[in-house]
């Protein structure tokens, strides 16, 4: 079931990009297969994930521009991609703790190729601070969502979720950190089998 | 930290009761402690609950007014439970698929001794066919939710929650049977843990 042709990766980041690093290596060792990091996208010119990229051989780009908004700002990043050849249909654009929302325009343009992790079992806790909600509704379980990107909020078709456990004693950074851990463990995972294994019958499995 | 009289139990039903039979059972085995089940209440005359219950020897009673609503229905059974002298402070009521919303006044004169199961993880999937609901949004993870019960709809606080994996070919009808195993074990030891432990320290514990 490869693909003959690799996927090129667009991973964008606006911080320390924990989620970029798992994925860098996991094509590393393998867990992600015939995949290539084409660039990875900082909203955040301080982004200490922007070092590690650099590290790792792969190009970077900065758009700080907090004061465009929607396509004015997404129409920049798409303008690039375009420029570097990469189309949806051969690439694939990973969230990885970016923090701005994308304009629908630009999840429109490429449909089914943006993925996202997000820190909750999805539907509950969607947007800011999601381990806070957790901790403050009260919830015993909560969790990892990777999902598709649509113009919602956290909203798009789900890939794969992890429940961890929430303890009584536990505040928003405990509990960040433990799902950070499983959101390191299925997001390579779960990227590497959107694109390379039958999603139907495989996207099921336990991680 | 036993008390020393036992907890009355309250159990209401709509249907087959299967929860009802767990705690039933839970309270044969020990598993829930120091409680005395004093009646059965069905909103529904032929509710198939009925049969064991007066099989384990506990008095049922069956108020089924569908055209009373709120209160004017709610206080048939509060006046039954006074009655019998069954006050909150003493009592439990166990939800056991009791398909009627309790009205404000019945869940401020039984605050925080209301206790239900509902088949999901909330607040995900709040309110009627929460299996179905989990399908067709699509999640990988549902489970069950033992929660206090207040005037929302499946709103109060949280006393446990147990995952349950969700796989692609499930149906409304698979999951509900693998949720409702575990709505089974957790159900029973959360209202052992409610009345028996100190729940500051022990509620968060893994069943």
């Amino acid at each position: 079931m490869e693909r003959e042709s690799p996927t090129h990766l667009v991973i964008m980041i606006s911080g320390r990009g924990s989620n970029m690093m798992a994925i860098l290596k996991a094509i590393q060792t393998g867990i992600i297969r015939n995949v290539v990091p084409e660039i990875v996208i900082s909203s955040k010119a301080n982004a200490g994930g922007l070092e590690y990229a650099k590290q790792f051989g792969i190009p970077t780009v900065v758009f700080q521009n907090p004061e465009l908004r929607e396509w004015a700002y997404d129409s920049q990043i798409a303008n690039l991609l375009d420029d570097l050849g990469l189309k949806g249909s051969s690439s694939l654009i990973c969230l990885a703790g970016y923090m701005r929302i994308l304009s629908k325009q630009f999840v429109d343009k490429y449909n089914m190729r943006i993925v996202n992790v997000h820190p909750s079992l999805l539907p509950s806790f969607p947007g800011l601070n999601a381990q806070k909600q957790a901790i403050e509704y009260g919830v015993k379980v909560s969790g990892c969502t990777v999902h598709l990107v649509d113009a919602g909020i956290d909203t798009g078709r789900i890939l794969m979720q992890k429940a961890v456990r929430v303890y009584i004693n536990d505040t928003p950074e405990t509990l960040s950190e433990r799902i950070l851990k499983w959101e390191h463990i299925i997001y390579p995972k779960t990227i590497n089998s959107y694109l390379n294994a039958n999603l139907k019958t495989k996207m099921h499995r336990p991680v």
